[in-house]
């Protein structure tokens, strides 16, 4: 069912832009908008909005959509003219919004047809929208994290010496399912030892042995929106005095970051607060990423925690927060959890135990 | 290492559109023409072609690229001005072809700075070049089937009455794995019953029991390319005769498809032929898709095997012959193979037997 107030608050970022109608492709904002969810692949679905009505909802005869979805669907088969009817309803006297990713086969005959006088990439209108969870959103996003952080627990269960990276991993997504999540949402990372400190390293073949950090990033799906964590471990012991240092660094950075969220606070200076303390011990140029990312719908929702961004937290923003130290060839451990901003600080969606953990 | 012969091949296409020069930003098509993946997510990757020479390869400076891959590289970050450098690279002067998905978040920046003097969907050049498997990828194409057969063997063992959809699908990665796959190809199928009716099913709860039809449509990836093959089994009896009726007609169409397949006939003939074996019997509306897809580093490759397709099969050409009779509400067979065209016939690639199995 078309939810209104995303479509108003959609519409309202557009207006500042200057733009009345938009054409959005992008399957995740679309179910965002109408509630449905539509697998068309390399087929076209799109959402056509307009400020003073017409909005249209154009999916393939092939795919199922419930009954009232509460916008005007149109139908069509593979042998359709479906751009045609598309740029037959959008206002030709106009600029056109179009989404970010929107694919060549479909923008260049629609600007072939003249469906605008322009065309605009305005996604942000969407994106931005997104950045905001409204009440439906925040439980959906809290439940997705309850079950990650279940799962983790179990996760941390078969790390015993000899299991391998892979076999760990290929248990994620039937634990998952066991506790009600829909999927995994990201190839979950399950690393030993140096393999902790290559960057988007998923799994190998390497088995676990005393004195490896264990790092494990992971997530998982529910109702549409995701989770995500990481938990550093080490197996058996600490294997020196270097890897407890880095450890508590990387969790001191994760505690002042958290500490300092709420309504105002650029998130440069929450990237830079986490960055501080890793840096002020020797450790900077080994913290070598963003501290965070948006997340919703999408593991990477549009926004992020970085030096870069100049923008402050605002009510209802959910992001990660993840510091990491990375010694090559050594080891690496990073932290993560995704918190809420609220009204006067952050609600942390992840309980999981971030104190130092032999297994 | 930068595979000319196919580099040249995409460039004589172009040459027959008019187009000198091209910018494509598919992953899979600039692995096959460079050898190099790389899988930049929502960062531009791009390699620039020219007939004239000038050739680039556009890759964030954060993705690995081994050295000497035969053409210039331009290595970039995320702040750098990268779509100017690439626009700086093109001939202003001439049309410049692009990818059929290239994003409008790349297309409309390109444009907006005249990379070319108009824009063109030139994918096709690299479809149609893809669709011709060199003794390389045939190999590859032919190792990836022979995996997939051996699996099919041990995902039959997993069917007990009892065991789920679900239950039985989760084990496939596993299995790929230990027989030397790289991961799967596609989420596989695993239909019991009634769900084998059911379109683009996955799997669900659903407990298998005697009588029941068991479609599994599965596939895994070694080396960059994908297998894909179906088979449908029967637990513990084949419920009644219309049944085994359903499986002999799907299976002499399949075999009346692969008889008549070689260089030159039409590949609107091969689909005509399978779907007159199961109209003659009057289940021509219960055969609801077309008959194949071509397949390589992509499960679905560009080009297929249907009605509307008066294209001729050509030796090199590899793809599916999968007929089907759905049943709703009640059961569904599919029996699909992958062939490749050779210079008086086809090669199936499958090996797996297809006379009806009890299990």
């Amino acid at each position: 069912m078309l939810k209104k107030s995303r479509l108003n608050a959609v519409l309202g970022r557009m207006e500042k832009m200057g733009l009345e109608q938009m054409v959005i492709t992008d399957a995740i904002s679309i179910l965002y908008l109408t509630g449905v969810w539509v697998d068309a692949c390399e087929r076209l679905v799109a959402l056509y909005i307009n400020k003073n009505g017409g909005n249209r909802f154009f999916v393939n005869n092939m795919f199922h959509v419930p009954k009232n979805v509460g916008v005007h669907m149109v139908r069509f088969t593979d042998t359709d003219p479906y751009l045609k009817m598309l740029s037959d309803c959008t206002d030709h006297t106009k600029p056109l919004g179009v989404d970010k990713n929107i694919p060549a086969r479909f923008l260049l005959p629609l600007m072939e047809m003249g469906a605008g006088t322009s065309y605009v990439n305005a996604s942000i209108c969407v994106d931005e929208t997104r950045a905001f969870k409204d009440e439906e959103e925040r439980q959906a996003m809290r439940l997705a994290s309850t079950i990650n952080d279940k799962a983790m627990e179990k996760f941390k269960a078969l790390l015993k010496p000899g299991i391998t990276e892979r076999e760990v991993a290929n248990q994620f997504k039937e634990i998952y399912q066991s506790l009600g999540a829909d999927d995994v949402s990201f190839p979950p990372s399950v690393c030993f030892g140096p393999d902790a400190a290559v960057g988007h390293y998923r799994c190998g073949d390497v088995a676990l042995k005393e004195g490896d950090c264990i790092l494990i990033d992971t997530g998982c799906i529910k109702d549409n929106y995701c989770a995500d964590m990481t938990r550093t471990f080490f197996c058996g012991k600490v294997k020196n005095e270097e890897h407890r240092k880095v450890y508590e660094l990387v969790l001191a950075a994760n505690r002042a970051a958290e500490a300092m969220i709420k309504p105002g606070v650029r998130f440069c200076d929450i990237d830079a607060a986490a960055r501080k303390v890793i840096a002020d011990a020797g450790y900077g140029d080994k913290f070598t990423h963003r501290l965070g990312h948006f997340i919703g719908m999408e593991v990477h929702d549009f926004g992020d925690v970085s030096s870069a961004n100049e923008a402050v937290a605002q009510q209802g923003n959910i992001f990660s927060i993840e510091p990491g130290i990375y010694l090559e060839g050594n080891m690496g451990v990073r932290i993560e959890d995704l918190v809420l901003v609220t009204e006067d600080g952050c609600e942390i969606l992840n309980s999981f135990d971030k104190e130092l953990q032999i297994v």
